[in-house]
């Protein structure tokens, strides 16, 4: 039930048309998403520009092809996460200006590459073998609207790569702090900074990283303030989350 | 070293009363404290007005008392957190307008109670029984200047009572989401807002919640966006990392 | 919004006292709580009998005697599960007929002792070690409208203390099996019946059961089909899965 | 020992063909298939209608194919749980009529697809990433005579999505809700109705959900009352389980 | 229905005093302990000499003091384990010759203290931490008819100590292994011997031996052929495993 | 230093020709293997006739070839375990007669074929799935000289299947009770036999067995007694403790 | 047998009093630590003066004294590690002199307090909360001979802290870096310095370090070269592994 | 900032060339790597000869190569951890004369392959297939200066393989003792040797090894003192630790 047809609904109360019991037996049943949900939707996409995420695994490559078809006609931009060269290729003979990150493992959609994105997002990646996660943390904030600064290799085992860095963590509005192995960036950058910071643990290291959980540990228990965790290699999460934070600066209170 | 010590110490070696090669050695030595951190953390002091927070396990009581008297001469607000009723004898005995939130555990001092507060932070609490996580968080706020709304017991499996607060979700800057159990209040809240949520598990649960480990699995697989996560029955933490994000939206960028 | 603030609003509509588009207005924040979902709680405590269950770790004793006090007031029965005995005591200086069971650790009122109870549960306990959580099961089933019928000490290292209980195991509607340690008693029983068998794992057990933990395991990887578990020593959580399915054989498709 | 060799032993004995101590042996050793547990069987399978299931990991082609051929000359249903395409390819050579369900990676066998289903299953699947586990829940319960209603992108991050279906939720007898990640739709659902829900955790998710070890835990620590567990991924069990709560509503008490 | 009922009945039968209708609904519905497991039970008793054993943990004091009566009535021997000082006290009230092994935590009986006991049995100990966990094996073994040697202090970082015990460790018939920390004793001493081993992990140790897990664990991958684990600090179960393997040397094929 | 050396030291000591401090140097250095652990290895293989098993994962093919050719030069039995068809391949290049167990992934040498086995041991495996590990039992105790009985699909959810075996159970010096999921046969047989049993948990399951944690944690918490347990797949394990309990039972006191 | 019985035993074979093969058999039966073993422990106390340490938990209070009072006959020091303070009680009333750190849970004894002690060991930790810790392995240091230089409160969320302390790092031989919550420390320092660096989880944390296993995991997972990790509170393990290290620099090669 | 840029900021601030005020802006933020930590690394180059070491899991091959390429150019000598042959592959192209070590998964390069090396270090592998662990280890001792010793297949199952290298074990500066399954070898080279060890577990083993978690906790655990453990697999790791041990004996306190 839309606007539309709750106003008309009204409208035949108001004129006799409807009897009272009848109205309240339809506004009982009508579904929340046309009175209030859908609003809510059509608000955050109006305000952030930024559609649904299609997570990728487990969905046949037709399946994948088909929801990012229809996502594409409604929005300019569209993200995939996790998806396989297949799910790419099926998309893609749909959406021919689709585009796909190989070591991100995303497809997206960017149809206004001109428009101005807007600054304030740091990622710090410890090491190399980290740069898959982060490339996905900084692709997710670049569509949705901002331009985050990628510093690599900044490992805690040399603080001296770090350092120089640290007018531009400073400077920063939220800082992702991307790690594997035992996870001490977050930490670090964390002591550094006064504004928020999210740790994004990865799944690289030895043996008892234990697919991340190592670094995943390491952050939620972080000596320093300031700091929240997202799930291991997620860096879509993190992207997300910065972006939200990043917004707020620019919104104001 | 500090800004004067520094700019003494330049004075002499302009002036010729010290010799160069004896203020490379000084320079070369000198705390970083006293040439950068100490600004930072000047610098942090200034803009949130918020000292060092007291982690009290595992230490003495003298050992609380005497770290929270110095604190408390130099900065008007102190946080202690998961503070014992012995450490906070032990450290009233010292600052005796110490004050102690007895379910929160913590022992704090406001010698500015006045201060208006920054309003944006809402805190959702799923059950009555993570009401002490949920005050810690809201201590947490309060000290470092900002007027946490928090709504309690609207768990989702009664999603009558969290839809009320509907309007409120989707004004705030940031939400905390505290549960235990399940966790799942993070994902409802995640999917009705478009600002960044932090989710913060609790220990509250039945046999296999594994002291909030379920729960804090949960959050971190959240299927909504916009969600980063910090320790089990860190409220302090979620409270610190809710004030860097609010304080945000009153900068701007 | 209530049946007759709803009612009101439209006649106000009917008898063009409101606008249509205050009308709407008000419709659109009304709490759901007062269109629908309290229509669905109403709709349960009708066919149930059975209000809101107070999980009682993590309140104080005031809280815990409040909420079973308001209760008490809407419904002739009330359950709080893990009640210490100073949360009972508290709570029963309020509501002087509430009743404290020691083993199952439950606080339960029943002013309606001489309804029937509708047969149809068999709960069966490994050993006598498990009796408490079997007796929070017995208990919310008969709080609930339920005759449970339970048998002790049937553990599987001795069938022939079990299969006695065959024929009154293959009459039941559902069975609950009650098992720490190993937890096999699930499996056994789900080979010997047709019906319904809820897993309900206790943390009995010596070292390396590691709470409860191998009897859910165990239980959650049943050889044997028509198995579903609950939490470990949720006895309550057992008893009301099993009167949710008890009752379907009552009420007919 | 089935009925006819056990009358025809105790009329031996009746008519002094037999010695009773010979009798005696005779009955101490009879296997118990053949007095108590044969008929067991057979009246599960006058009752269901449906024979064992065959779990096909860990066995070869050839074993497959010799247990399903058997399985099929003495039922008119099959089901082959986990199997792969060449189990599938070896049983088909046996079992011309065989069937299989890719992503559900399921054989079957249905030889009355006329016969009436029974409705009153409602399966809820969070995401189409679910859809396989749901499915094999559905095609176990259509083997098993009942009519399930398939929902499916139904996640707690979109409750607009989930809520249009809820008189379908609050008609059903009992629900299946299929989740991944941090497995929530559980709670919301159970929340929602009145009626059992058999949680069905999936192994769906980024890192740190281990699996489907972040809803399993999600799923047993729910706050909802009402909801029990099966494995994670086990599409069959929970399948399995709603039929036989679903047939309680047909045969009633 | 014992030896006795089952003769009664067949000789009914062959005097026609009861129908083979009637007869045949009897021996469907007769309790197996009576015509197949009692007999086995009977057979154990008879060779080992050893009823049941007391699970204490959970069990009131009541409950135990009651259970040890009626078994101390059948038989001359009894063991609970795990007991509480308060168990015993209940219990000793009411069977005044029991005993109490305080570090084991075991109740027992043993009327007839001068039968002969089986040697064979070698229970080494890596530390003096680990004695309680041992004497409970040891205890048991006594009151299954064995006599145990027990030898302490032998772990594997002083194999100086350990390696005097070789010819009694190559004498033995079967050996325990009892470690706690890391739980290489049972590996070292499966090495020296060809005798079966029993490791018995305990939970002594340091922060990460998380509770006996990591002697656990070490065990069950030892790099030695013939050994078997059970679980931590289940001293009887150790005991009783042993018991069974030397009675077989006595026995004989 | 073999005996022949020892004697030749003695005899130079004792004919003067070596003088005693020089002899007590030697002694002390003397490699252990040659006075007391040669002699123990000897002795093992006199009794058992049973040379080194070869664990072969981690070794390359040309490393497992040279080894098992080494072996078969000394024993007329070999067995290595976990081999690859390449190892085997290998191996029986050099090792003509080499025999290979595809299913229990073994490959094996027996020179003696005609030699007469033990009796003694059973061996029942819950499922067809657990059959390679039960064949790896198997496997392993023909080669020691034992002549194991296997019984298969006699899972605890069908105990019809199992108690038809119940002489056979009992008459057995020892049990082998192979399991994967919930490992409930474990205890189950415990509970119905006097002789030891030794649990062999397999890797068979669904998705929270975790690899066969489930049925390992189930079967170390057994509720039967005389139960211990060998390592997740271990068909090796379980093969090699069942013959040298059986050997005791044949060895006599 | 010692130097001397073996002496008299070559005596009396070199004087024909003892036959060869008597001698040979007295050889090959004589316990290892007589001739080798006991060798090696006289090597290492005459080496590092430092006798056996006594592991308290789970003896008795009488245990340790004895144990105690007997080192303290054959050393001028004596250390037992997580004695409670009745242990020490009894401990002192045989061994006037003992002394006892509350804090570390140590007794301990030095009966030359005046020798001199070797620097070369830094023990770096993070918190006030982590002191205890570090204590039992300054203490375990100066009893072994060595003098540990102690800093406090340097954990990596305030580098500006453990900075100073730069060039006292550089220096040593080795250093200790004690941590808890996420054990970042260790990989920081280990990043600063060139010396081996051990690493001393401890337990100190909120909900998700889980008893110090994310420390531990964090800093087996450390990205620094040179980091090696003992278990969790093991600052007496920490303490003898430096004093092992440390010995070398003076030793030489 | 180097010396030289330090001292000419210096001069020009004693020559009035620069004003203090931007001196200390300068000196504010200049990165630290320019005073202190630069100068850190440059020393770790001089004294160890070794240049930072490549992780290369995660890294593409083009990464790889040009990476090891910049290494080479400024060392003799580079080590890449974990590389694939495809890695190699790219790499060698870049830099002809790097050679790779299959098993150990080494990429590594020696252009002084005369230079002495330091004896020292006792590298002790349980089995023949933990031996590329032990060969990473090896391989990093070597080109870091230091010559190992290896002895492999010395498992504490067979004590007299092990015993024989007890010279050389009491004769080492420091061991590596290497070991999967049980990781016991840990614990018996710890109680023969006075020296520091360092264990390796590795991930060989059976099921419930878990990937070598059970050999790491095992070690964690050891009973034995003067051990400390690095990552499962982490032949790097143990090798680097054990060099910067070995180097201390040469260089002297």
């Amino acid at each position: 039930m839309n606007e539309e047809t709750l106003r008309a609904l009204l409208e035949r109360v108001a004129t006799g048309q409807e009897e009272i019991d009848q109205a309240m037996a339809a506004l009982r049943t009508l579904p929340f998403e046309d009175i209030g949900f859908a609003r809510l939707d059509h608000h955050r996409t109006l305000r952030w520009g930024f559609p649904e995420v299609v997570f990728c695994p487990g969905k046949t490559a037709d399946q994948v092809a088909v929801i990012v078809q229809r996502l594409a006609q409604r929005s300019p931009r569209v993200l995939g996460t996790r998806a396989s060269p297949e799910q790419f290729a099926a998309a893609q003979a749909l959406t021919p200006d689709l585009q796909y990150h190989a070591s991100a493992r995303a497809l997206w959609l960017e149809r206004e590459p001109e428009r101005p994105l807007k600054p304030g997002v740091l990622i710090a990646a410890a090491g190399t073998s980290d740069l898959p996660v982060a490339e996905e943390a900084a692709l997710t904030l670049r569509l949705m609207g901002h331009a985050p600064h990628l510093v690599v290799d900044v490992g805690v085992a040399g603080l001296h790569r770090l350092l120089p860095h640290l007018p531009a963590l400073q400077a920063a509005h939220v800082v992702i702090a991307v790690a594997g192995m035992e996870g001490a960036l977050a930490s670090v950058v964390g002591g550094l900074v006064a504004c928020p910071v999210i740790a994004l643990p990865t799944s690289v290291g030895y043996g008892a990283s234990f697919g991340g959980l190592a670094a995943l540990l390491a952050m939620l228990n972080s000596c320093a303030s300031g700091i929240a965790v997202v799930n291991i290699d997620n860096g879509f999460g993190a992207g997300y989350m910065a972006a939200t934070i990043n917004e707020l600066a620019y919104r104001g209170a």
